[in-house]
């Protein structure tokens, strides 16, 4: 039997650049509230997601017959078909569309990954699938938190710890992220919107019905779909 | 009464350049073992310390009547009086010393961070002490992590968390990085030791007697002393 494989947490894409990401299984995770979101359009049957670090590009995008999703700043993009409430990912008129999707610091986190061997989208709602995929991939991973404009962001880093401890027993993680990411997911998983109502995310979108979005979003194991990247498209 | 002041915490240096440093009383950590080595030699009477970013800089400091101390990689600068163990400034010989410092991370971190208002060295060893000190300035706190070339690490984040738990009546923080170090301070402070044993930095430096210097290093309020950086020196 060959050694377990490794796992590590970049908390911020903004120290991206000190971690290999070549044959690596990037995990990227934007919780509050793009890759929950993509995950929701997949599971309800969307075809395709085509993810756009430029606002700009993505808006091109609409000509090429995709409908427009996204945020900048937590707001929906003016004349954008969606903006980033997981709600607006769940209905029957989903089925079957190609979007194209640009948000603040996921699709950023995505564009930043794309050397990955493999590249998934992570989330609360598909962790227990996301392990699963992982241990057949069976590469190094490498858990890539979108966070906020740079910073580190507390949703994120439990993701990275509800996804380790799914894969304490086939993987290792001695990286001190990853560590303090487990350490936060143990000591908080039975009351994660508590412990999330602090968080600066959830304070400054207050306005904006982040609570509901919030309380959908760290459910866990509520779909099963884990999309991934081929090229510049996303696909289950 | 005043609305209280605010404290963050940047959790690498890397990431530095999100956050305001002006203005502000910034904290700079190295547990392991730099600014636990600087606050150790002040308590045992060094006069002043210079830090250095540049080695070949903290060398040439040797022809002006200081001595040498740090390390690259956590090993001893060959030709340097002293390495990065708290143990080699504890001696009666380091009185009334000036010592030029240097070391991978906290002299960076120093160096990077310059721009503060009030600059103050901070480790477990006096943690109490720079509380009283930071009320006593009362403006707007910035932690700085010096982490471990770049990235994250444990021993920096939980001293914030011990420095942040102690003001927890006359500071606000609700930054992600401040809530993330506070719980998991929280959650390990009965046995630091254990919790860190697993660390990266711990596991790295395992040949390096690191397990006695950890030991000495999270020890809480065995000094009283803060060195404040005044132009390119640190004094108590």
């Amino acid at each position: 039997m060959s050694a377990p494989k490794n796992i590590e947490v970049c908390l911020s894409p903004e120290l991206l650049h000190l971690y290999e990401v070549k044959g690596k299984t990037v995990v990227v995770a934007d919780i509050l509230r793009a890759t929950s979101c993509m995950v929701t359009a997949f599971a309800h049957g969307a075809s395709t997601i085509k993810p756009f670090a430029d606002l700009e590009e993505c808006k091109a995008a609409a000509t090429e017959g995709y409908e427009t999703s996204g945020e900048r700043n937590g707001v929906k993009v003016e004349g954008f078909d969606r903006g980033n409430s997981p709600f607006e990912y769940t209905g029957e008129d989903i089925r079957g569309k190609k979007i194209a999707f640009t948000t603040t610091n996921g699709t950023q986190a995505i564009d930043k990954s794309k050397k990955a061997k493999h590249l998934l989208i992570g989330s609360f709602l598909n962790v227990s699938a996301v392990a699963q995929r992982v241990e057949e991939l069976n590469e190094s991973v490498l858990v890539v938190c979108a966070g906020w404009k740079g910073r580190f962001n507390l949703e994120d880093t439990l993701f990275a710890g509800a996804l380790i401890d799914r894969l304490k027993n086939t993987f290792k993680s001695d990286d001190d992220a990853a560590l303090a990411a487990v350490s936060l997911y143990t000591e908080t998983k039975q009351d994660l919107v508590s412990f999330l109502n602090k968080s600066s995310h959830v304070q400054r979108l207050n306005r904006l019905n982040i609570h509901e979005d919030m309380a959908f979003c760290v459910q866990e194991d509520t779909y099963s779909v884990v999309p991934y990247l081929e090229g510049d498209f996303l696909f289950i």
